[in-house]
């Protein structure tokens, strides 16, 4: 997607070769215009293939499952991170590590909320060590769902999760996917060799 | 707004007489189509008045500040609810008491993402206690931004919130006003008067 990749050079901020900020557009600060058009297309690539649900985590996959449900008309569901005490019943859980916040936490779905007549479609900010997206998948799988595919808004292609996830045989399309990075210079896939969309997915 | 109070009656788990569950459609699993509808009214109780951002705390108003940042076509910003260790700059943090999670957390926003030539409007899914709305309203003032409003999805009346937000001079927008609830019955503000949706704000 090529606006976002020039959204992610102008604006992102390289704090190292691993860690990426895009909170001025994307997950704290949101371009809405910019979220719907991400939306949008993943719509295109999922669409008519029957997706029921769009399914994220909170918090910074909610905007992105929003438009993928406004784009395929269907509800999303996002997973939590902590249960509330309004949530009492049943739910599938997963274990999730996160290398951003270096904390363990459990990701969460009322059980009610997803079944074997559910088609979904996975969505979320980021695919790096993969281990949220990996949760998800795991519940999808338990729930008795089928996983239609994995979305993801961008892409750290040098870290192992689009593997973890292909391994499983699960469909991944990421908008902008970057292969490199150091403070200053953003590499995305396909770019020298010319073949820019196609190659993202 | 109607649609959303017959979704109450008719989805909303009572649990208690100060607990309501809307996990089925509001903030678990979200019906997409109601979502942006809600976007819709509050771009129309608050359109036309220069609002420049809309502002909530992660994660359950994500959905609804979206939506009315769709409406209103301007973008949206998120309070965290930790500090990530991408968000190393300077922020505006209030302490918040969370009754429903009976935890106290911090919320906080980047600095450069408010400022004086903000116009904003505050949105979440429920005002009760009103501990959020009154930190991110804080934080407004702090940033010298206009506070044009409070726009909330649910609201408790019989929680000391409104209170709160209205002594502090903010004009507070609630599209469902429960002013009493037990398991089986929900009783809505200006429903015995015949007033409707005149009242709710």
């Amino acid at each position: 997607m090529q606006e976002l990749k020039e959204r992610i050079r102008r604006e992102g901020q390289i704090l190292s070769e691993t860690v990426l900020k895009v909170d001025s557009f994307l997950n704290h600060q949101v371009d809405t215009e910019l979220a719907l058009r991400i939306g949008r297309e993943f719509g295109q690539r999922f669409g008519g293939r029957g997706v029921t649900k769009v399914l994220t985590v909170e918090a910074s996959g909610i905007q992105f499952a929003m438009a993928a449900g406004i784009a395929l008309r269907v509800p999303f569901v996002y997973a939590k991170k902590k249960k509330a005490i309004t949530q009492g019943e049943a739910v599938y859980a997963a274990p999730v590590y996160s290398f951003t916040r270096r904390e363990a936490y459990q990701i969460s779905i009322a059980e009610k909320y997803l079944g074997p007549s559910d088609r979904v479609l996975i969505v979320d900010d980021f695919l790096a060590t993969g281990a949220a997206l990996v949760g998800l998948a795991d519940i999808v799988e338990r729930s008795g769902a089928v996983l239609v595919g994995v979305g993801c808004v961008i892409e750290k292609s040098f870290q192992e999760g689009r593997f973890l996830l292909e391994e499983r045989g699960i469909e991944v399309c990421s908008l902008a996917r970057i292969v490199s990075m150091k403070p200053g210079e953003v590499q995305f896939a396909g770019e020298e060799c010319n073949q820019k969309e196609r190659i993202t997915c």
